[in-house]
């Protein structure tokens, strides 16, 4: 290096939408994927692991905003010119995986695969460029007996991490109904542009729980401008056919049966629709054997999802609690996972049809779930035990300690730095340890050790204002035989486990 | 989308560099990581995780290949016109993280991460252009025993996960002691080009293993050309400096003190060599503190590492056991993990000095070294228990045993696919199900289950060449009654855990 680049100084900053996390939260969340890869095993999934890049052809475009110029994905081009994308999904690289080894799979294909996916939009609150998936798929099968699992296994999958029955309710549908009903409204389902129309109209439908029934009419109809000023065009229905969908979408019951009976009334005549029905029927008779009832797993006819590749059977997974939204009003916290099945997506490469089904959860929304019910994966954790260097000759010694407690299986560190006492027990404080050991030339004299309890040291000072009767009374603070270094510890760390 | 979009096969393949991995070797990666993770935290490392993406000028050109025209690394251009890239190690994050937040955190900074790296390289066998590593870190302080401790990590690490002392040893020198060994040999390391030249000194040095002491000599002087016919140019050293550095890296013995002996008598008279051999004494007695004997770390001289970036301690694990490269030569496994002191890396951004040092596992490598040694981590596991279906109008039935097998622990799936009998055993197989549940016409008529072991029947099958005698006896499949299906199931899978 030269000297000019030596003073070049580039400012450290994290890139646009790309999130730092430290301590509690990844660990939380790395339990949080281990207990989700544990029930996911259980059903007979395999793991998958693929690149970050793929090409981009193979990729294909499916994202929600795919309207957009750069069509939410990070691409460049490769040294053989080839253009190479960021993944956006799991399911987009199962769907070239499952395609380019078709022949030596065993079919049907079950894989579950977690890692990051990145989007290049806009990033907001609570919304980044690069976020953690973790799905499950089961592919080369067209029988509900799969759907019907994936609806289970997520269900399964939140009670897993402690969310109790009814604080998740599962909701499903069908995209075929949805057919059904556009048949019904009278749209061409054979003509050019009604796959580009219906999307317009599920993603209209999709908005329904942030900008309720007058917003969703807006969007099916001519359009909607946003308090930004924002025009989002519309899906151009006639007003008999946007009364049809807000019917349709509109159906509620906590009842799988009447649900099934609302919609037989409404699209069960329709082609599309009766098939669709007929696989609600069956998904809710596997639902029922598993021990699935409404208190889990409901249909709900809203639930379109926005993704333009599903073809039959959609589901979400949504946390019932509230919360206050940006603007400070009260919304449901909504979903956190959802599935559904793409009959089309391995067609694409091989011309021939793959169906196939899959599910997914969005880790760092559904550790946010967890952290607001208080679930045992969002609780904060102890520091390690620190010895203090008191004299910097003796550091063997103090590593000698460190040792003893390791080999004892109690996480400990040497402080590494070069501060004083009192700047070593804020940064013991810093790192929430429970304990610190203290072994200054009295102490050595003595052949003895001391050791701050700092849990309780922080409860007492809380609690007592005079501050001199609390350090008169050093209680979080006791001193015993070098050679009980272990013990002693463990009996500080058993008495904060609680 | 419209029909001609439809049209368009894209081909299914993985990008040039990127690999897909699946089911045990997914498995066994994670377990090794999960292994990892629990020594580093057992050492007091708090974990980290940052995006895969950094402004490219936050990442700085460390790459050993930094004179290749892309210099490694995959940039692009953001929509803001600034230069992304995808991070080539752990190190860059994390300097560009401790810069930003330099004034909030504690002190020392203390961190784990693992996650994948890209490097935009030519691919080769084992050599892929994304791959996993697991660093631990310490950020903020001068001490030797921060490196020391790390060393010993290393080594723990190996034995947690069960690679036998004296399977792997781990190798340790000190950049100062090279920077002394220069300074003998008359250069002048205050000089503009000096750290280049030590670049070309110590990347010459490197290959030590792989070209032996003639092909790093040709490296040293005026350059090397390869089989291939292509020329890399030397360091350009005089013959007696070319002597004295391969009389250093040529040091060799199993008692660290006898390596300080050695080293003194080369570089002792120099000051920065004196500097190294200080660090290198301290770092020793530490060692030896934890019980790190010559049988799990020595010092060798000719250890130096390719990154541009270490300034002080530098090591690597290495695996002792003997393999064949390409060429069938028998070498060693060696290198599986690394790491060193890089005190000026942070200075880039903050300009004010923040020594720190790290290690770094690749964790394929590691796995690769795993397989070879048959660790625990590497052993081969079985798929679900798989019911069958034999009458795709019972699939409820079929759907309710599978729900008693998972409810039990045990790892259960229902066939989902749409083939006979025979394929669905081959499928069974093909997943390397333990067991198979079938329930014909025959069996539910007498309220009985068949159990079918396909351990012992691929046993048997592999022992018996008389096909008929092993069809008739068919010891690997029992019938039970209908209600001992979980307890039948168990007994199957405890005798083929052993």
């Amino acid at each position: 290096m030269s000297k000019k680049q030596k003073t070049f100084r580039p400012k450290p900053r994290v890139p646009k939408g790309m999130l730092d996390e430290a301590g509690d939260a990844v660990i939380g969340q790395m339990d949080m994927i281990e207990t989700i890869r544990g029930v996911y095993e259980s059903y007979g999934f395999d793991p998958l692991s693929t690149g970050a890049l793929e090409y981009a052809d193979a990729l294909g475009k499916f994202l929600p905003d795919q309207d957009r110029p750069n069509e939410g994905v990070f691409s460049f081009q490769d040294d053989d010119e080839q253009w190479l994308s960021l993944r956006y999904d799991l399911t987009a690289p199962l769907a070239r995986y499952v395609a380019e080894h078709y022949d030596g799979l065993a079919k049907p294909f079950r894989r579950y695969q977690w890692g990051p996916v990145w989007r290049n939009e806009k990033p907001g609150p609570g919304r980044y460029r690069q976020f953690t998936q973790i799905d499950a798929d089961t592919v080369g099968t067209p029988t509900m007996a799969a759907d019907a699992e994936l609806i289970a296994m997520m269900a399964e999958c939140m009670e897993a991490l402690g969310l109790p029955r009814g604080s998740y309710t599962v909701r499903v549908n069908n995209r075929k109904v949805l057919d059904g009903l556009l048949d019904r409204a009278g749209l061409d389902l054979t003509s050019a542009d009604y796959e580009l129309k219906k999307l317009t109209v599920l993603r209209a439908v999709d908005k329904l729980d942030r900008l309720g029934p007058d917003g969703v009419r807006l969007l099916l109809g001519t359009g909607r401008k946003d308090d930004s000023g924002a025009f989002t065009p519309g899906a151009e229905l006639a007003p008999d056919q946007i009364d049809l969908v807000m019917s349709f979408v509109q159906i509620q019951s906590s009842t799988r049966a009447a649900v099934q009976d609302s919609l037989a009334g409404l699209v069960g005549q329709t082609e599309a629709g009766a098939e669709g029905l007929a696989e609600l029927a069956e998904i809710d008779e596997l639902l029922t054997v598993m021990a699935m009832d409404e208190d889990r797993v409901q249909f709900d006819p809203s639930i379109v999802r926005g993704l333009g590749y599903y073809t039959g059977p959609v589901f979400e997974v949504d946390l019932n609690a509230e919360i206050e939204d940006e603007k400070g009003q009260v919304i449901r916290f909504g979903s956190v996972g959802s599935g559904g099945r793409y009959d089309d997506l391995i067609e694409r490469f091989k011309g021939t049809k793959v169906p196939a089904t899959g599910c997914s959860f969005g880790v760092s929304r559904l550790y946010a779930a967890l952290q607001l019910l208080g679930s045992r994966e969002a609780k904060p954790r102890f520091g390690p035990v620190i010895v203090l260097v008191l004299d910097k000759d003796r550091v063997p010694d103090y590593q000698r300690m460190v040792g003893e407690l390791r080999n004892a299986g109690v996480r400990a560190e040497l402080y590494l730095g070069g501060s004083g006492m009192r700047a070593q027990v804020k940064y013991a404080d810093k790192r929430n340890a429970p304990v610190v050991v203290i072994e200054g030339e009295d102490e050595k004299a003595k052949g003895e050790v001391t050791l701050k309890d700092l849990v309780l040291g922080a409860k007492l000072s809380a609690e007592i204002e005079d501050n001199k009767e609390w350090r008169e009374s050093q209680p979080a603070q006791l001193s015993i035989a070098r050679e009980d270094l272990v013990a002693g510890v463990k009996d500080l760390l058993a008495r904060n486990a609680d």
